[in-house]
C-alpha cells in the first residue's frame, strides 16, 4: 500500500477555495483533514474522526467510511474489528475544505469504541464557575456492546 | 489578557477520560480542541471550529461561543463582528475528550463567514473515479448576508 495513492488538487486562492467547485481539501501538518460523522436516519452527530488523503479518497471511492488512526498511526476502515460499518450517503465539505461531514448509514448502531451510539454521551454544565475538579454530567450513555468482547485490542481498538 | 487564564485537569489513565466524570480535555500540540457546532432548532451542522483552553473556559463560564482562530492566531467571540453570535443551549464532550459539541442558538441565521447559514454548502460526490479536477457540487448555498459589508478585514474575518 503506497502513502500516497492519489493526489488532490492544491489549494488556490481563498475565493477559489471557498466559491469554487474544485475538490481542493486544505490538510493540516500532520496531513489530516476533520470528519465529523452524522447518523443519517437520527441526525444525531456519531463521532469526529480524521482522514489523511488515502482516507479521503477511499471514502469517495467505495462510500465506506474510511478514517487515519493518529493514535495507532495506520488507515483505518472503520467497522474493520467490530462490524460497525458505515455506508455513506452523503459527503459535504466546509468552506476552507478543512473540514468534511459525513452522513452514514450504522451496519449496527454503536459507532462509539466504548459502545455507545455516539461518542458524545456526556455533557458539560454551563455557566458554572471552572474548578480543575469540574465535572460532566453523563447522558444518553447506554452501552449497546461490550468492547472487552468485541476488540482484540483493548486500549484504543479500531472500531 | 493572560496566556492561560485557567488550566484544566490533566489526563488521566484512558478509562477515566473516557467512563468518569472528570472533565480534563486533551489539547493537540497547538494547544487546541476540535469544536463541531450544531444549531439547536434545525439539527444542522454549521461549523467545525477551534477552541484553546482560554476559548473553552470562557465559553463554560459564559454560554457564548468562543473560539480559538488558527488563522488569526487570535481567540474570537463568535459575532463579535458580524453579531451573528451563538448562544450555547448544550456542550458535549467526545470520549477521549479532545472533542467537543455545542448546540447552538444563532443570534441571526448566517453561521459561515461567506455569507451561508452553515459550512456545509457543499457535497462530494460519491462513487466516482477521483481526478485532480473533482467537482464539487453546490447545495443549501444560499448566501444569507454579503460579507463584504458585514466584514471590515476581507480575507479570513472573524465571523
Amino acid at each position: 500500500m503506497s502513502d500516497k495513492p492519489f493526489s488532490f488538487a492544491p489549494q488556490g486562492k481563498s475565493d477559489q477555495v471557498e466559491e469554487g467547485r474544485l475538490l481542493a481539501p486544505k490538510f493540516d501538518a500532520n496531513g489530516l483533514v476533520t470528519c465529523v460523522v452524522i447518523d443519517v436516519w437520527s441526525g444525531e452527530v456519531l463521532m469526529v474522526a480524521h482522514m489523511n488523503a488515502e482516507a479521503l479518497a477511499k471514502t469517495i471511492e467505495t462510500a465506506e467510511a474510511w478514517y487515519y488512526s493518529r493514535s495507532r498511526e495506520k488507515l483505518w476502515r472503520k467497522g474493520e474489528q467490530s462490524g460497525r460499518t458505515q455506508r455513506v450517503v452523503e459527503m459535504r465539505v466546509d468552506c476552507d475544505q478543512d473540514a468534511v461531514l459525513l452522513r452514514v448509514e450504522q451496519a449496527e448502531p454503536g459507532a462509539c469504541h466504548t459502545g455507545r451510539r455516539s461518542c458524545f454521551y456526556r455533557t458539560v454544565p454551563l455557566k458554572r464557575k471552572l474548578t480543575r475538579s469540574f465535572l460532566l454530567e453523563f447522558k444518553d450513555d447506554e452501552k449497546l456492546f461490550d468492547p472487552a468482547k468485541v476488540y482484540k485490542t483493548p486500549d484504543k481498538p479500531s472500531t
